[in-house]
């Protein structure tokens, strides 16, 4: 029997009317004649609520006992899940990160995946037992309980898939698919009935907040198709992410999406000389912090110092504070600068490759509504461009009309029409 | 350095100021120059909102999955007391029963400990960190989650402490100690200053809702000094457990539980065949329901059959109901009677043992209260009487008075005197 992977997120299992819904699709699926593991996120605003009572004891708490916490979350919905399976009747058992064998690197709150057990999950699914993992945590060689970071449920199931070879990955989320942009701020966006890991590992990268990049990833590599559907509309098939190869590309931007999470930083006058740069990001990279675009300034001549701007996640913001007078006293610039104001504008599109002029329509729609970029850097499919929060909205919405991503006519060419 | 093992109940670990109370709590051993091993229940209602999730999922979830879901309360208590303690500057580690390695036997929801692994534990003590372990749950061989059931905590405190040999096992709750009996019920009721093992082991069994008997068994085996003691009161040195040999025996009567969470069950008219009995009783423990008090009756001369009357806990009344027609299929009673309105009033006193009339003067002062007794039942150092749930106050104040369970005078024999 094939093996089909389905992975469901917090918003499908917010109450237990909604696990029982969950429960049906699981079934639904085993019905259709597959063998059926489950990977599940923590019930609704479990999480939420678990950092707020952490944030009640401390504000900076410990990594290692947040990763204690926060893996219970997932442990409520697996148990929850399951035994709501049992109760339709189906053969269920539920496991840990820990108990299935999912091994991570010693690294807490973004742990990486090291390697899956299969061992124990196959049994259980040879003995005709549905399977649900708790997603997002992992565990350690020496049994330290990790969890993999955001979207961390998504890249258990992936990964789980890609370990077993399955025949599919199902993704249930609350959103019907993947759109040309987010249809709350462009509601003529459509819905794509299919797109390649590449688009979509750039739409995923730049905020286009329906799977995590680490996902797309490993099923890119992994070559596991993935679906991504609405837990609410089960007969519904959302978008399918396959390889490119398979894929007929009409259009040079798939998609566009918009990210308000970032914050720019601005080193400023830092003298130039050689490993200064080098310097700078092995130490944000020692830190963990992650960063996205990154620009260096010429060096100005009066001066002979460069301008060092990057963008990081918001969420990183107070972690880059701590680390502002070691940054000091390793670059001596004259000032450290912080923008939350920014947006970051991206569009997407395997098809951009061979066609030139994108990015010049892009910077052209931009400067015609008078939006002023702010940063940009690009990638072989796809061009991103920072802006004034303020501008977001009237920037996607020029971009979405400049690049054809909403209407009927072209919806037909790799999208469903809307609903 | 000496070990003091230290468990908090989850009325100490209720909200998150109280953790940071119960912070202080550990903080404040290890200051006297001790390395503590915290043992932590899941906070305040969290137990009881996990069994309202699962119960609006199934009126009988898998016992698997039950004890998957309720452990994750202790994880979130580990995770946040750990967090408090290293906000007060403290090296902290927390540990899941399956860290630890909590070794149980291969059962579900009442599973009892068959080893403790000490080296990690050690490990982290020697490293100067105070350790806190989630109590209540363990693991299988195969690493199945299992829990201790109730009082589970306490369990896993003293087990800690036994393998540990460490110099005391302090169980703080929101009682202040042991009392002679319910302060609730009886107000004059005195808190003794110490006890036996063997006192507090029936008083524990016959329902003085402080300590659980597995854990004092387990001290007792061990000779685990233990101190029962208030978590609001940290001044108060509350009751001191410790074995017999050690303690002055004045009065033949230490203390009076009365516990209502019993249900009579009476299988009427069961033939007189030899192994009857045995069946049944085998039959019960099969099912893992926990019989207490025990009668058959004479076998009837009229038609040669028995009445086999005894308690069981009113959490387990639902199994027995569905083990009704199984037991009607063996033993061919006339009827089966289940009886809730039962009340079971217990005196204890290790100095029973050499004093006769103790059980008489019991009879005969329920007798003179007009309280009916529906069965008794005897061990060295208890006596036990079922009565109507209505007539147990005023049985349990005429006992205390018989027996001189309240007032200062008694008071100064082994207890200290009421606040």
């Amino acid at each position: 029997m094939a093996i089909i992977v389905q992975k469901f997120g917090g918003t499908s299992l917010a109450d237990t009317d909604k696990i029982k819904n969950v429960a049906k699709a699981v079934v639904r699926e085993k019905e259709l004649g597959n063998d059926v593991i489950v990977i599940v996120s923590a019930m609704g605003h479990t999480t939420d609520n678990l950092i707020k009572l952490a944030h009640e004891i401390s504000k900076n708490p410990s990594e290692r006992e947040m990763d204690m916490l926060m893996s219970t979350g997932e442990q409520v919905s697996i148990s929850l899940l399951t035994m709501a399976i049992q109760e339709l009747g189906y053969k269920a058992v539920s496991m840990t990160g820990a108990q299935v064998g999912i091994i991570t690197e010693d690294t807490h709150s973004k742990a990486r995946i090291l390697d899956i057990k299969k061992d124990k999950l196959l049994e259980h699914v040879q003995n005709g037992e549905i399977v649900i993992v708790a997603g997002f945590q992992g565990i350690t060689k020496t049994g330290e309980i990790t969890t993999l970071g955001r979207g961390g449920s998504d890249t258990s199931a992936v990964a789980i898939a890609a370990k077993l070879r399955v025949e599919r990955c199902d993704i249930y989320s609350d959103v019907e698919g993947i759109y040309t942009t987010d249809p709350r701020i462009v509601p003529t966006a459509n819905k794509l009935k299919e797109i390649s890991y590449e688009e979509m590992l750039e739409l995923a990268r730049v905020g286009a907040n329906v799977l995590h990049p680490r996902s797309v990833e490993t099923a890119k590599q992994f070559q596991v198709p993935m679906r991504l559907r609405s837990s609410f509309k089960l007969d519904d098939l959302g978008t399918l992410i396959i390889g490119v190869e398979k894929m007929e590309i009409y259009k040079p931007v798939t998609g566009l999406a918009c990210d308000k999470s970032q914050v720019r930083v601005v080193i400023c006058d830092v003298p130039d000389k050689p490993g200064n740069a080098s310097k700078l990001f092995t130490l944000l990279a020692k830190h963990e912090l992650s960063v996205d675009m990154i620009i260096q300034s010429f060096a100005r001549t009066t001066n002979n110092t460069n301008d060092i701007a990057f963008t990081i996640d918001k969420d990183d913001l107070n972690k880059f504070v701590g680390m502002k007078d070691e940054i000091t006293s390793i670059l001596n610039p004259s000032n450290i600068h912080i923008d939350e104001d920014i947006a970051k504008i991206s569009i997407v599109g395997a098809g951009m490759i061979d066609r030139p002029g994108i990015a010049a329509q892009m910077f052209e729609t931009l400067a015609k509504e008078g939006v002023n970029i702010k940063m940009i850097s690009t990638s072989e499919i796809k061009i991103s461009c920072l802006v004034e929060k303020m501008h977001a909205k009237q920037a996607t919405e020029a971009l979405c009309k400049s690049f054809e991503l909403e209407g009927k006519e072209v919806a037909l060419v790799h999208g469903t029409l809307p609903d």
